[in-house]
Parts: C-alpha cells; sequence; structure tokens
C-alpha cells in the first residue's frame, strides 16, 4: 500500500510542481501589468497600485496554497483510510473525514485572514484592492480546475479505453501503465481546483456584504429612517460588523458538524448518513447563531425591537445550499426518479439512455437557475422599500450560502480520498477475496461520488453569487451610474448623454451584442475542453499501448509498466492545454472592453453568467446521472454487469464524465476571472485615452484570441486516416457545397 | 406508388385538419381576450383595439395557409418526382424544385400582402396592429413547428426501435406499421412549421426597417443634417420607401434563381450545384439590385452624391445569410473537419464519436452567434454619428437577411419532397434491383439532408433578427424611455426615480433576475420536448409490436399493416404534447411582467434570445453532423454499413434526431411568440392596476405554468418495471440523501 501511495504522492507533487512552473510567468506578468496599469490612475494614491500587484501576487499564492493543503491532506490520508480499514470501518470514515476538513478549514481559515488583513489596511478602498488579491485567486483556481479536469479525464479515459475496452484488463489493474495519472487525477481534478475556487467566492461575499453595509449610510432615506446621522452611523456600523459575526459562527458551527461525523464500529453503517448529520448540525446550528446575533445585536435603533430581516436575508442563502443539495440528488440519486428512468431507458439502447440523460440534465439546471432567481429575489425585496438595505441583502444571502463552506469543502476532498483508499486497497492486493476492508473502502468510495457532486452544485452557486456582488464593483469602477444632482442641472443635450451611459441597457444595440458575445463564451470554452480532453486521452491511449507493445510480460503481470511516463504525459498535456481557455478568459473581456466600451463589457459579463450556470449544472448533472445510471445497472437492474443494458450504460458514463469533471466545473473560475478583468481593466476603459491606444489593444487580444483558438481546436488525427476507401461500384459524394 | 402516396396525403390532411381543431378554441379564446385586454387601453382609438384582435386571427390563418401550401404542394409533388425520376433526372429535378418554389412564393406573396394592408390600413399604427398579426402567426408556427417536431420523430424513432432494432427489417419497409406515419412526419415537421415561421421573421422586418425609416425625423439631428424639415421629410420618405423596394427585388430575384435550377438529361449531376447557382444568382441579383436602388433612388439631399451606407447596411444581411449558410456546411457536410473527426472518434466506440459531436456543435454556435453579432455590430456602426440611422441600419440587416427568403423556403420544401419521393419508390417496389431512376431518387434524397439543414440555420438567424426589432417595439410599449425635456425639469427625487427606469438595466436586481428566468426556459422547453418525443414513440413502438404480434402473416409480408392507427397515435399525441410548450411560451412572459415588472420582462426577453439561439444552433448542428457522420461511414469509411464504426454512428444519429428536428427547430418560433406576449401586455404591465389583480395574474400565470411542467414531466414507465431485483449477497444501497 505505501508503494502504490508513494507513486500517488510522487506524481501528484510534480504535477503541483510543473503548474506552479507553468503559471510563474503568467503571474510574474500580469503582476507587474497591473502595477503599470494603475500607476497613472492611481496618481494620487500610489500605496493602492502598489496594493493591488501586491494583493493579486498574494491571492495567487493563497488559492495554490489552498489547493496544496488540500492536495497534500489528500494523498496523505488515502493510504491510512485504507489501512485504517483493515481495522474498524469507523476510524476509516473518521479518518478521511477529518484529512478532509483539514483542507476545508485550513482554505476557510487562509480566507478569513485575507479578507481581514485587506480589510484593516485599506478600509474603503478595500473592495478595489481585494479585486486584485481576487483576481489572483481566481487565475490560479482557473489553472487549477482546467488544468485538474483535463488531466483527470484524459488520464481516465485515456486507461479504460486501452484497458477495458482493447486488453480487457479490469479496471484499477497495476498492469495499466496510467493507473497512477488516473489516481493522481483524482486528486489533482477534485482538491486542488476546488479548494481555490470556493476560496475566492468566500472572500468576494464577505468584502461585498461589509461595503454595501457601509454604503447604506450614502442613502438619505436610510438615514432618516433610523433617527440622523448619529444614530444611523452607529446602525450602520453593526451592519459592518454582523457579516464578520456570520463568518464567525459559520467557522464554529463547520468545526462542530464535522466533530459530529463519526461511525459506530459493530456494523458497517452508511457513511452518508453521519455526513448528513454533520451537515445538519452545521447548517442548523449557523441559523440558531444568526437568529441570536440579529436578536441581541441588530435593534432597530428607533424602536429598539431586534429586525429579523437581517436574519431572514442571511437565511435565504443558507436554505438556498440545502435546496440545491436537494436538487443535485433528485437528478443524480440512483434511486430517485430521473436515474431510475434513464436506466430504464437502457432498455432501448444506448441513444435512449442518452437522450433521457439530456432531457433530466437540461431540466435540472433550469430548477437550479430558478433557486438562484428566488433566492436573489427574497433576500431583496425583504427589504422592500430601501434600494440600499436591498443590496445589502443580497450579499448576506452570499453570505449564508457559503456560511458552511469549511464543512462543504472537508465532504469535497473526502470524495478523492475515499476513491484513492479503494484503489490503493484494490492494486496493493493486500487481502485476497471479498474482505470486510474491501467491503469499507468500497462502501466510502460509493459515497464519496455522492459528496463530490453535492460539493459540485454548491460550488457552481457560490460562484454565480460572488459574480453577482463583483458586478456592483463593476458598475462603480466603470461609473455607469448618473448622480442625480449632475442631471438635474444639465442641459437637455447633456441630459440626454447621461441617459445612455446609465447602467447596462441591454437595449441598446452594442450593448446586446456585448451580452451576445459573453453568452457565447462559456459555449466556446466548454467545446475546447471536450476536445482538449480528447487529444490529451489520445496521447495516453498510444504510451500505454506502446507499453503492452514494448515490454515483455507485461500482460502476463511479470513485468511492471513504467507508471511514471503515463504520469508525465497528461501533467504536460493539461498544462498545454489549458493555455487556450486561459487566454481566452483573460483576453476576450479586454477585447470587448476596449472594442465596445463599458456598458457592453458589463453586458457581456451578464451573458457569460448566465449560460455558464446554465451549461455547467446541465453538465454535470447529466454527467452525474449517467454515472449513477451505470451504477444502477451494475447493482443488478436490467441484467447487471455484462448486459446490453449495461454497455450503454458505459457509453453515458463515459460521455458524462468529460462533461462533469472536466467542462462543467471549469466554467466557475472561468467566470470569476472574466468578472475581475472587467473590474480590473474598467478605469481604463472609461479613461479618455486616444483610439489608436484602443485599436492596438483592439488587435493584440483579437490575435491572441486567435492563437488560442487555433491551439484548441488543432487535431491528433492524420489526413490519411480520414480518406475513406473509394469504392468503385458507388459514385463519388457530391462535392463540398461552398456558397 | 400512387396508392403510397395516397396514404402519405390522407395522413397529412389527418394531421393539418386535426391541428387546426386543437388550436381553434385556443385562437377564439386569444381573440377575445386581445379585444377585452385593449379596449380600455385604446379607449379613444377603438378601431385599435378591434385591429389588433381582427389582426391576430388574420395571423393565425395566413401563418396556417402558408404552412397548408407548403404541405399540399409538399405531398402532391412527392409521387411526381418518383415518377418523373423514372424518366430522367433533369425532371425529377425540376419538380421537385418547383413544387418546393410553389410554397416559398406563396409564404413570401402572403407576407408582402399583409404587410401592406397593415400598413395602408393603419400607418403609424402598422407596427402595433401588426404586434397582433405576428403573434397569431407566431403562435400558429409554434403550434405548427413543436407538434411537427414531436410527429415527425416520435414516427421515425418509433418506427426504427422496432422496425430496424427488434425484427430487423430496413428502413422504409412497407411491413412496419409506423412507416406511413413518419413519411407524413417529414412532411409535418419540415413544411408546415417551417414555412409559417419564417413568414412572421419576414413580416416583421419589413414592417421594423418602414417604422425606423419614419422615426428618423424625430431625431433633431438628422433633420439638421439633412438640410431642415422639408429636405429632411422628403428624404426620410425615400427610407420608407425603401425597404419596399429591397423586398420586391428580393422577391424577383428569387423567383429568377428558382428559374436557373435545372439539370441536364444525360447525367445525374450533384443536384446541389444548380441549388446553389440558383442562390448565388438570387443573392447577387438581389445585391446588384440595391446597389442600383442606392445609387439612383438615394441621393444625399444636401450633396445630391449616392448614400452608399444603405446598401452596405443591406449588404451585411445577405452576407450573413451566407456566412450563416457557409458555416451549417463546415460543421455538418460529411467532407469537412468536424464531420470527419467525428466519424473517425467512432473507431473508440459511440461514447468517442458522441463526444467529438458535442464539442463540435457547442464550437459551431459560438461562430454563428458571432456572425449575428457582428452583422449587428457592421450595420449599426456604418451609421456612426446617428443613432437613428443606426437603428435604421440594424433594420436593414434583418431585411437583407430575409431577402432571398422565397428561395431559401423552396430549399426547405424540396427538403421533405424528394425524402418523400425516395420512400415511395422503395416502398412501391415499382422497379426491382439498382435501377437508374432509385439511382435518381436516392441521390435526389441525400441532398435533401443538406438542403434542409441550411434552411434551419437561416430559419433561426431569421428569428433572432426579428426577435431584436421586436425587442425595439418592446420598450416604446413598456415606456422604459425617459424625454429628456421631463428629465430636465424634474426634482432630484422624480430624477432619481426616471433614471431607475431607462432602458433594461441588467445590474438592477430584479432586472437580471428576468435575465437569468428567460435564459432557463429554453432550456426547459428543450427538456420537455426531448421527453415528449420519448413519450410518444413508446407508444408507436408498442402499436407497432402489437400490430406485428396479432396480424397474423404481416412479418412474412402476405398481410398489410393498419398505417393508419399509427398516424392516428403520432397526430393526438403530437397534438398532447405541445399543450405543455406552449402554455410555457405564453404564460411564463405574463408571469414575470406581472410579478416583478416591466424591465424584468425586457431582460427575460433578452436572456431568452440569447440561450435559445445558441442552443437551437447547437442542437442543429450537433444532430446534423452525427447524421452525416453515420452517412459517412455508410459510404463505406471505418468498415462501413454493419461494422462497429457504423453501429456508433448508428447510436450518435439517433440521439440527434430529437435534438435538430424537435427541440432545436421549436426555439425559434417560441421565442418570438414570447416576445409578441411580451409587447401585447407592456401597456397593462405599466398601467396603475391594483396589486390584487397583478396577485391574482401571477397566480394564475403560476397555476399554469405548474401545470404544464407537470404534464410535461410525467413518464411512461411503470414503477415496478424500475424496482431491480434485490440480490441478498450484496448490501442494499445506502438509503436516499435528503438533507
Amino acid at each position: 500500500m505505501v508503494s502504490v501511495a508513494t507513486a500517488i504522492q510522487e506524481g501528484a507533487m510534480a504535477y503541483l510542481a510543473r503548474q506552479l512552473r507553468t503559471m510563474m510567468p503568467f503571474i510574474a506578468l500580469v503582476t507587474i501589468g497591473l502595477y503599470l496599469l494603475y500607476r497613472p490612475i492611481y496618481a494620487d494614491r500610489p500605496t493602492l497600485a502598489v496594493g493591488v500587484a501586491v494583493a493579486f501576487l498574494l491571492g495567487c499564492f493563497a488559492s495554490y496554497g489552498a489547493g496544496y493543503v488540500g492536495m497534500t491532506s489528500a494523498v496523505h490520508g488515502n493510504v491510512r483510510v485504507a489501512n485504517a480499514a483493515r481495522r474498524s470501518y469507523r476510524e476509516a470514515l473518521q479518518i478521511a473525514f477529518q484529512a478532509g476538513t483539514v483542507s476545508g478549514m485550513f482554505t476557510v481559515g487562509l480566507g478569513l485572514l485575507g479578507a481581514t488583513i485587506m480589510f484593516m489596511y485599506f478600509r474603503e478602498n478595500a473592495m478595489r484592492v481585494l479585486v486584485g488579491f481576487g483576481f489572483g485567486g481566481s487565475l490560479v483556481a482557473a489553472f487549477m480546475r482546467v488544468g485538474g479536469g483535463i488531466y483527470t479525464k484524459a488520464a481516465d479515459v485515456g486507461a479504460d479505453l486501452v484497458g477495458k475496452v482493447e486488453v480487457g484488463i479490469p479496471e484499477d489493474d497495476p498492469r495499466n501503465a496510467a493507473v497512477i495519472a488516473d489516481n493522481v487525477g483524482d486528486n489533482v481534478g477534485d482538491c486542488a481546483g476546488m479548494a481555490a475556487d470556493v476560496f475566492e467566492s468566500y472572500e468576494v461575499t464577505l468584502v461585498a456584504a461589509i461595503i454595501l453595509g457601509a454604503a447604506t449610510l450614502l442613502d438619505p432615506e436610510f438615514v432618516a429612517r433610523y433617527g440622523g446621522p448619529a444614530a444611523a452611523g452607529a446602525f450602520a456600523l453593526k451592519l459592518i460588523i454582523y457579516p464578520l459575526l456570520v463568518r464567525a459562527i459559520g467557522v464554529f458551527a463547520s468545526l462542530f458538524g464535522t466533530w459530529v461525523v463519526r461511525g459506530r464500529d459493530e456494523e458497517i453503517g452508511d457513511p452518508m448518513r453521519p455526513i448528513n448529520v454533520g451537515f445538519w448540525t452545521a447548517a442548523v446550528l449557523s441559523a440558531a447563531g444568526f437568529g441570536l446575533v440579529n436578536a441581541f445585536y441588530l435593534k432597530d435603533p428607533t424602536t429598539g425591537a431586534p429586525d429579523f430581516r437581517f436574519f431572514f436575508a442571511t437565511l435565504t442563502g443558507i436554505l438556498l445550499a440545502l435546496v440545491i443539495g436537494w436538487l443535485t440528488e433528485i437528478y443524480t440519486h440512483p434511486d430517485r426518479g430521473p436515474v431510475r428512468e434513464i436506466a430504464y431507458s437502457a432498455k432501448t439502447g444506448p441513444a435512449t439512455l442518452l437522450l433521457t440523460g439530456l432531457g433530466a440534465g437540461l431540466e435540472s439546471t433550469v430548477w437550479a437557475i430558478l433557486a438562484i432567481a428566488v433566492t436573489l429575489a427574497a433576500s431583496f425585496t425583504i427589504f422592500s422599500g430601501s434600494v440600499a438595505l436591498g443590496a445589502y441583502g443580497i450579499a448576506l444571502a452570499g453570505l449564508g450560502l457559503l456560511t458552511t463552506t469549511g464543512y462543504i469543502l472537508a465532504e469535497d476532498t473526502f470524495g478523492p480520498i475515499v476513491d484513492n483508499a479503494n484503489g490503493i486497497f484494490e492494486m496493493s492486493g493486500v487481502e485476497r477475496g471479498e474482505s470486510l476492508a474491501g467491503r469499507i473502502v468500497a462502501r466510502l468510495d460509493q459515497v464519496g461520488n455522492t459528496t463530490k457532486a453535492l460539493t459540485k452544485g454548491f460550488a457552481i452557486a457560490t460562484a454565480v453569487v460572488a459574480a453577482i456582488a463583483l458586478f456592483r464593483s463593476f458598475i462603480g469602477e466603470a461609473r455607469l451610474f448618473v448622480r442625480v444632482e449632475e442631471l438635474v442641472g444639465s442641459s437637455a443635450q447633456q441630459a440626454g448623454e447621461m441617459l445612455s451611459r446609465v447602467g447596462i441597457q441591454v437595449n441598446l444595440p452594442l450593448v446586446f451584442i456585448g451580452m451576445l458575445i459573453g453568452g457565447a463564451v462559456p459555449f466556446l470554452v466548454s467545446a475546447f475542453l471536450i476536445r482538449a480532453v480528447g487529444r490529451s486521452a489520445f496521447l495516453v491511449v498510444e504510451e500505454v499501448r506502446r507499453q503492452f507493445r514494448e515490454i515483455p510480460g507485461l500482460l502476463a503481470g511479470t513485468a511492471r509498466p513504467d507508471y511514471s511516463r503515463c504520469v508525465d504525459i497528461v501533467t504536460k498535456a493539461a498544462q498545454r492545454e489549458l493555455m487556450g481557455p486561459g487566454i481566452i478568459a483573460i483576453s476576450v473581456p479586454i477585447l470587448v472592453g476596449f472594442g465596445l466600451g463599458a456598458a457592453p463589457l458589463g453586458a457581456y459579463l451578464a451573458g457569460a453568467i448566465l449560460t455558464a450556470q446554465l451549461l455547467a449544472v446541465f453538465m454535470a448533472n447529466t454527467g452525474g446521472a449517467w454515472d449513477n445510471a451505470k451504477k444502477k445497472i451494475e447493482d443488478g437492474y436490467l441484467g447487471g454487469k455484462g448486459s446490453d443494458a449495461h454497455k450503454a450504460g458505459v457509453i453515458g458514463d463515459t460521455v458524462g464524465d468529460p462533461l462533469k469533471d472536466t467542462a462543467g466545473p471549469a466554467l466557475n473560475p472561468i467566470i470569476k476571472v472574466m468578472n475581475l478583468v472587467a473590474i480590473l481593466i474598467a478605469p481604463v476603459v472609461i479613461a479618455p485615452i486616444s483610439s489608436g491606444v484602443r485599436l492596438s489593444v483592439v488587435v493584440i487580444t483579437l490575435a491572441l484570441v486567435t492563437v488560442a483558438v487555433v491551439l484548441s481546436r488543432r487535431t491528433t488525427i492524420h489526413e490519411e486516416e480520414l480518406t475513406p476507401p473509394t469504392d468503385p461500384a458507388k459514385p463519388p459524394r457530391p462535392p463540398a457545397l461552398v456558397r
């Protein structure tokens, strides 16, 4: 077991090291770029320009650190879980969950620490600097999410295509040269990217709430309502402190929740039960805590009675987390309607199974986005009458959603740990035949799939909520508002001009065009990632085939394959393939901003958030449902393993893999990166720069995007393989239909 | 041949009759509803309320008429083509294309006639009344498109699942009870809906251009630029006439184009060549005509020199039609990169074939939406400096896009005619073995697939362009603008309130929520339509199985199946299944309008247009590419028919069928219906009605939507079929993960 685990650890560390090396020049370039960009803009406040650049750097390292700790705790926890399973179920479960908790709590702690430092040092400019921090975090998260997603599926699909399909050996068979890469991939895909990604949402929602709490004082209605400047000022201070209290309560509640997760010794229970109990404990404790704080701390200064609207707004966020978990379960759990229907349709072959899955997935994303819409609407209209408090209410919903982040990240890391524990146990051959320990790790593995699916849905929702918070900053930075005082005294012509630059009016042609482009980007990125997995898997296939061909005795089991070559191939491939989507995420917002203007750029973000949310949940749930439909058939339904229905299930699972583990999850950090790029360039977009400069920016970014598209569209298929043999008996096809 | 054709004709007429019966109560209800809705609003102009209701009724019948003529010419043309093929290739091709031309020209003529009458009678209120006309047209188009789409694929999939898969008889085998329904379906799906759908876009773009031409006079800058009120007025009149001239030129150019389509007698040529020559002829002739009109008619009144910007703006539309055709070809032609790559990936099984197809489809929709975005941007910025002319420019691009509508509809109807001709020829058994006539109809059939794919991409683009034109009307009807004169004299508070209702500002929370809901609807409708096909196909499967079981001698060929039962089953199923999506298209905009307000309703439309365009092209091209990848393999590539690669290809084709022929095409008329509903209710949404009325509208529409969702989510699978046998050796699965 130690030798297998060591190979996984080495592979994981090699990946992390290479990832860092790839990102380094990028990070250095962007740091310098940010400083140069902001020096002229903040000419009067030089610390701010340095602050943004340094914050970016810190964000990069914090995000990388969160990923690093997640990976490390996972690749060291897995083997201990495998070994503990030989002693008892209780111990195996607890070690697995505790290792996950390390990663979850580290991320949350880092997030709170970063936000606090920024806030203490920069105060009212904190959001501005934090955008730099968030950009660093999101950029690294995007790299790790995208790279990890390509890595894991290239290894998985590559290993399966040769192993299962061509040679006919089982999964996790040590004779398959790609098997270690596959196990490393589980960690790379699920720990590194996820922690880095959620970390950033955690950060942004906190600071947005603080800033919107302070902004209430700018609203004359708010000041009048709460008894004049002095009393209202004291109340606003409480609104600033409240988000911090909410976060603190969330941390302790999550910690308490993880402490509750424990199994009993006498039996192999359902591991999902204690994990769910832990989550409910965390959620209920948090809600109770918020209620208490609201009751004793947030009293209406004019009446002295507690104003529970703040509690309810925060509660909508907690409810959203529960609803999203519930929806994920309905659409992906093997015993629920959709997966049962998908499995049943395998009776008439793979095509009907795939269609039923597509239908269910398309439907599921609608309910998820509606849940978000209802939460936003509720937390906003709860404060009906006050726009300032309404905005604060939306921020509170975001806080509520991310309350249990620590716990949810623990659940997420739990997934790859138990997945690997099962793999290590199998590969090491430490116990022969059916054993209790074998059943324990298999059971944990099964549940790990569910925890991973649940956290995926959560991560997507947090990305959207964080993006909405960032959206508000964008309006400020791009100055897409008009001061009423200016307006009233102005001439008709000035007023007309001002009206056209109020907000992001999608009814204006160029703004509408911005939205069309933004909505298209998630489709483009998804297409490129699906292709990237295909290309990288192809390289793995070739290498595994080569080893079976060239290493004598490998198939017989007398020789060992060269695992490290496969690890190396996917590591390099993942780094190469993430360049295309990375360039697109950074360049297209710049292109739209300088080519069309600030308001179209805002609409671009809105369009991208919309389609990214819809596509991400669609892909995650469709893939998860196909996966579990296959498992349902493997459990003996419709003939079980080896039946035609099972073959159909395997096809569905393979199609779903890159959707749910590569393209879907990559969309979260990518929309956040685009939002942050937009906010960072907004002051320059609206600055009076010459049209020459503007044009050169457009030309450069257009060239970059073209390079990314060319890179991402290349094929590994040779021309001669594509030419069908000509059959003299048949007339050739009609020539190309060029118009 | 006559007996087969008669069966198809009867099936088609039965469908049309039933469709009309289903729609009748709906149409009557909406007509009365519209009159009651508008009577109080247009209290001072009672003819307008009657006008809208009557226009709605006329729109319904015009749209139905376009569909009826298309179907009739198709189901009478098909048998004549099959017979003509026995004489010569030239004659078969010409009859097929001429029958298509009847349908195309009838639709265009009807469109021009309707618009002209509306315009002559209602003048400046024409757009208002035309919204009613358009609503009738779109509603009927949506019904016919959705019903037809479900019909065609339920029959197709149902026939194949029993025929090809279970019994092992070829396609179009007369022993299959669903074979006539399948042939009727080709007409129902491709003629009836398409003509009705494009008809409405043709109408809206013309009237929008006329109105925007007249609106230039409201712009003081325009008046000043063109030499004062008198001279500018004369010039604006020319801008009103120009769209009519453009349409006239388009009709004659299209007619000339269809006249050019002719084959040579000595050989079976590539039918696509004369069809393409015809299209290019129509496009080039139109462009030349526009240039001449621009040169001699639209002279700048201040300089006397022709202003070619109008020509260029119109040209962008023609170019868009060409680019969309070109993109469709790149992504779906069997000899182009994407389809070759998809076919090649069948080498490693159906999963890789499906993934490559998904990647290509996701990518293709990005370029299509970018083409639309670039066209809009170009036609708008060509008139840089004048907002009024910019809006007119966009309308001209829409006119240009629809210039060759007559020709394109002819191409579209050509598809089912030659498809049916091939079916009739095969089923009638009129010539045995390989014959020249057989090769002629097969070749025509193959090309018919391409012409259908090309026109599908075109129809989607026209829907988006028409929706953008309607969007502008919506802003006017919902009064989402502020008059500068009002603003300048107002108090700070009034001005602040006014600013919040300028345009559709997606940065405002409720507006953003509207966009999220709008973006979700096309996903919901697609999901429901995919399910609907599954459910309806299931009924066909049961009936075909029953006939094979109960009719003695059917499989041996000594008895004939009861075709009419299958026709009846799909006819009823299609009518039943279209209710869900129909209710959603009408109710959700009302729900959003009354629940959230006018601006969120506008954002709803924007979100729906965005995702509908992206999804529709994605589904059309993915399905088309899978279809042609299968055909490529059938041509002998990777082992040809019967190989594993071919089986993978068949799976891809079956998955793609409901995407490209049901869900994708249904999205065009549905977004148009939603746009038109929004415009129609806008005056009521902003009227000072009581919150009680508002709430009851919300409750009623919410109830309707719930009914639609419940209807569309029901399953045909029985509970006991879903319960897997319990295996005592294995522990039961962990229980449900409810949180």
